[in-house]
């Protein structure tokens, strides 16, 4: 007989790569107890990668790339009458957003929650600039793991400084369309930019849906056919990745609808139809996540079900089988008693009238099975 | 012994039909990610049958429908002093409404909405004009499918453009009292075409909610007598239906809700009264789909209870049999050994005695089961 | 052994009476999309019996009812300086509602939801008159069931239509004290009297929510000893019955309210303090429903837990059985086997031997069953 | 074997005493439906006990406290200047309800609510004076039962009303505190006595939590070691009882914060941060009984999850029986048969081979069985 | 077979550290009831060990730390131009907040929220200081406990007084970085002081639900391979401390927004910004518990799935073996039976016919269970 031992490979496999979902990406290291209320510490492992930044510049007329080697040279474009877009990949180097903070003079609240990766999305404002964090969410098509990383946005009237905390190009299209010069809004202020890049973010959480939901209708199909542990272990696993999809997309809602409301002086009148039309989407992408779960939900019910029925149908089988042979055995073990007084033994007709009795026993029972529904 | 296999005939059939509910009609697709962040491309695939468009205009004193071959037509229509209806049936034809947005200059935003018809229902108001998406749903009476698409309403002054995702004629009464003339308040502005072609998609709704009342009534039938697996998927499908018709209607409340509160220059203070009874049908529709969803819960909850009791008399049949046959065997099987010192199995009156010892013992166990209740 | 068939009588006889309970009795019924956005239909069986209007007529001095034979009576009336109540039963005659319509110039809207009486709790305010619908709710000891109909209330300043969908009569003691003059209050406005009618629609609330209490109380009893099929199709139809009352009953808490907000002319400062009482009341009733949810979920939980309770029982008995008789009667069949070399069967001994050995093996058994707390 | 037969002597001794939580002390009594909108109805069992009234006297300088035998003597205390406190016990007498209305012309509407001693915890404010209804929780410490009755209380500026349903002296130290003169606030009006009365309500209430945590710890204890039917009666009757709880607390929260922000003249500033500590209280109480309600359901589930797993073990030890005692005893069986030509019975070695054969596959057996873990 | 007793030694330890989390902690003792409304007395178990108080005097030049002896040295530094932090360790000592009451006049009734240490956390405003209390919660390595002790703040324009609960030191490093005058805000006032206390309250939280988190994940990967009572008594205690966690920081939201939003003289609008950070600190905690909540109730589900799973399991292997075994048996016995009149018996081929005849049998029902998936 096949035991479905469960096959945990996938789970524990699921702990390898760090963007992976899990409860420690979620909750925000507790290392910096020990120090003053803001530190800037980046709190996974430390990677040997440099830091890459690349500082994107463009006006009406031109817009071009240029990758930064040391945080220095960007006062050289300072004076320049463009909207600067830096984006700081691989946030683990304390010094990089330590020198940012020396040229930006950045609150160190700030600071601290761009390297503490493990922020809830939110949105402050300050002065003069606004400070934005967002969850951007991957689906790793190799090991069908969902991706979560920390994307930090902090935007001024004219520049944009972005931090990433992996190394993907997460915004090449955006990049693409601002170099290409085909964006007719290149003059627009730093509010488009930053709408643009929120919006790539969100249509990110839509691919990674959509992955979702192509597994859980393949989940459904197995469903309708059998249920094994290594069912329920998929069904849980993907339970608790919508529950973290849940906490990781639901205060974006928040954050666009407070850029909406708020007399922010970056967000100018043209950018708020647009800001409107990515608030929808993240509403959309809420609900979903929302519809995700009720399935989720009805999936366990659906598999404890099954699992409940076939347990009744076994049970029906093993007791058919008792409740036919027990009767009938219990005549034979009658005759095989070495009593020295049974008459019937002697008689020749006992042995086929025996036969023709059990013959009838069967019968009665499976008519009495057949109306009660059992067969 | 018959064995359900569940059959999944049905569901898998659920698929065929491009505009049958599933979790992929209410995911954004995310071709667009690549492109633009506004893209006018139709999600689902593409037709041969051509795009039809109507125009239906009229004033207090005549009516009539023209189909439209080309989009051009409409400007001819533009000068006129009537209440233009354009109709445009399938929209599948990205360079169509590429046309539309040349001669009605809509946001692009919009466009891009019309043609990825995942979006959820949503209002937005433009300056001169406002923007609603609405779901129709139909009931395929064949294969007892929930069948929902997309329907964009685009509001002027006084005319009215419509994209419809599917072929079939949804609107054919309103059409029908406007041609007839019979229609008292053909004066009215634009906002009162809007609010009947609302309504009528509203009232579809109730239609399509008594067919699934209709189909929860004969599953509650099933469920008092049996309980397999195939109720089981049933009863699972209609959960997954009910939700994504929460999906669908729900946020129709705020869109209507939206359209009585604003400031909107379109909505005249006549066509509010009929926009507070749209509303409350809306509620209505609403109400009804969360009384389905707490019915179809304790569908289940009565399914598996209904399971456990089966199993429950099953296990008591099974224990009845083994519990009085066992002791009885037991002695049978005592006197069926062969040692050659049993004093029992020479006398006369041991056989006899036998059976008068099992019935004794069968009679005490079967009044013990009757205390017990399980006989 | 007697098998519990679910009886399913009492679900049958459920549809009988057009006022019991059901999802159809809650879906508005969809004839009307054919037809324009109002149409007065009543749409349920249509009886034979005349439609009865009643004219209640009072003022300080005298009060008197009147039975109105055609609507056109209702004309001669209108000039009295008194309030007039004025009650028609069985609205299944739409003629009659149109008639009322040419005398009185109520809103089409209005017309449709008094016939078409599948409508939710709600208020309408118009110029000159207030529009509100309730259901009245019943509960019949014949065959104990829930019946529901709507009541309709038009208020003007000084006179109220009210439409009963049946023909029982719900205000007699409202009728009484104001023919028996002995209602002080007889000099108020109309407002008093509708605030006398909807308190006597909410006390009947009450009536109900005993009646079913007391259901309730009965079904408790019967699930502390057993837990068969028949109990739990009436813990579901009950379930079903506070699902429906709470959709009906929930609105109103929102329609009484709107009427204390309101700065509708009708609504006189006396009448505010009785509208409050009113309100608190239903809120009273809205939770005990939601009470009698909780206890009815409770009930569910309470039932599967005891049939679980009862196989795991039926399986320890089984077990004990089987497990003490089966290492017994190994034994006896080994001395059952014929092998023609089997030294124990020929000592003197053995029989005697094999019985103490047996008796032993119970022991110990029993001990370990005691221990594990099977016995 | 002892089946546990489920004892609901603690449930049918529920509902001897009058106050002990029933659904039925939860509903209005329905008697009044057959007359005027008010009415002065005790609702309860009448008992024979006369009615005791109290007056408390006090001002800045003296305190007493005079029992009075007529409500006629109250009057002679209404010219005095001090603050007054007419308690009056046992609300069973209508006509002294009555008196009392005629005394201080109270609405006939709240003298309805102070007979009918169902209502739910509310407040309402009339022109000179407040009326509130709160809920006295006791636990009868002999049977174990949570108990309820109504009590309303009458501010007026300088004198205070209470009706109490039972005989029990819930107030005992509010009223030492008074008459020992030691209160230092005797001198602040009425709204500082009424606030030390609410707040002896709501500190009754901690002592009734505290019991029903004591409960829950027993329970819980319990839970941890067995699961039979009376373990699973008696989460239920607590579930029951959490319920009525919360529903007698709940509506407070509102009472009170509708004393703190009514603009009352009543209420003076000091008293205001008396308030405030009140309505923490209220909160923490029912934020407790949330607790409860989350720990109660946790419980049901563990019993459930217990259950299971009792079952399974079992079944395991069935199955572990039968799994090695069938193929054995299948081999007793074949060398059992009478067949004439069976070469092995004449064999000697073959009964040795029999045993050690036995034996290899018990052990085979086991081993299996240890690496599924079943042992 | 091992059966597992469920080890209940973690639950029964969990009750010996005063400050262990159980509802008692949560409670508020109801001695206080005998008393007047505002009774100083601390309701745990008192301790030998003398309460301690410290002073931390610092302004921007100079900052040191005094160990107070007696109450009376506080007046000697009050004039002195600092701010002054007095930290009250261990508050069982009523004498001692008697005479901080002297001094600083508080409010009898911010008194006996500071004795009796089951407040929920709440803020009050007084005329010239706040009043906050908050929990502390604590995770004891040891015994793997989660603790609570109830932490209570009083903040002037320029001194702050805290009461302790335990003897730990949980602010170390602010008290470290005030003394190494390192702290360059030293110059702010109180409110800076406030903050700082508060978020390393709020910090301590993270380190607890870290700990919790391991705790979690550690009986998830439990689950995936077994289910017994242990784990099961683990996830429900579990699931308790999620609920107390849920109630001790759940109320700190409403404190903060409350901080935030106050016309508060003290808070200064630097401080502002630091609030914020520290309130968006107490939304990602108490959202985290949310999501421990979903995955403990998840842990349930997959743990009764995985019970049923496995009684499926066993089940199967029953049926397998008596369903093969019982129709072979049969035939056994018939030809063990002692008719003398069985042709069979004396026939050469019968013997060998049988083997054969069980072999097909064997092979035909392993055909059938392979075709039922249960092998």
């Amino acid at each position: 007989m096949k035991i479905s031992i469960p096959k945990t490979d996938k789970i524990t496999k699921f702990i390898k790569n760090p963007f992976t979902f899990s409860l420690s990406r979620l909750i925000p290291k507790t290392d910096k107890i020990a120090s003053s209320p803001w530190t800037i510490k980046y709190i996974w492992k430390k990677r040997n990668s440099k830091i890459k930044i690349s500082l994107i510049n463009y006006n009406e007329n031109e817009a071009n790339e240029i990758q930064i080697k040391s945080t220095k040279e960007l006062n050289n474009y300072d004076t320049q009458k463009t909207i600067k877009w830096i984006n700081i990949k691989w946030v683990h180097n304390e010094k990089i957003i330590h020198e940012i903070w020396e040229i930006y003079k950045i609150h160190p609240l700030v600071l601290e929650d761009i390297a503490n990766t493990t922020q809830r999305p939110k949105i402050e404002e300050y002065n003069d600039y606004t400070f934005i964090v967002l969850k951007i969410i991957n689906f790793s098509k190799d090991n069908h793991e969902v991706l979560i990383e920390q994307f930090s946005i902090l935007v001024w009237k004219n520049y944009v400084i972005t931090f990433d905390e992996n190394e993907y190009d997460d915004f090449s299209w955006v990049k693409a369309r601002i170099l290409s010069k085909k964006w007719k809004i290149t003059k627009l202020w730093s509010d488009y930019l930053m709408y643009a890049i929120i919006d790539a973010v969100v249509d990110q959480y839509f691919t990674v849906l959509e992955e979702i939901s192509e597994k859980m209708e393949e989940l459904e199909d197995e469903l309708m056919f059998s249920a094994n542990q290594n069912l329920l272990n998929k069904i849980y696993s993907l339970k608790k990745e919508i529950v973290y999809l849940k906490k990781s997309i639901w205060p974006l809602r928040e954050v666009i609808n407070s850029l909406q409301r708020s007399e922010n002086k970056l967000i100018t009148k043209n950018t708020l139809i647009y800001l409107r039309d990515v608030y929808d989407h993240t509403i959309h992408a809420i609900e979903t996540v929302e519809t995700f779960r009720d399935l989720t939900s009805g999936m366990l019910d659906l598999y404890l079900s099954t699992v409940s029925n076939k347990t009744n149908e076994i049970m029906k089988v093993l007791t058919i089988f008792s409740a036919i042979f027990i009767p009938l055995t219990f005549l034979a073990w009658v005759y095989g008693m070495n009593f020295q007084f049974m008459p019937e033994l002697a008689m020749k007709w006992t042995y086929p009238a025996w036969w023709i009795f059990c013959i009838i026993v069967t019968i009665i029972l499976i008519i009495v099975f057949k109306k009660k529904k059992w067969l």
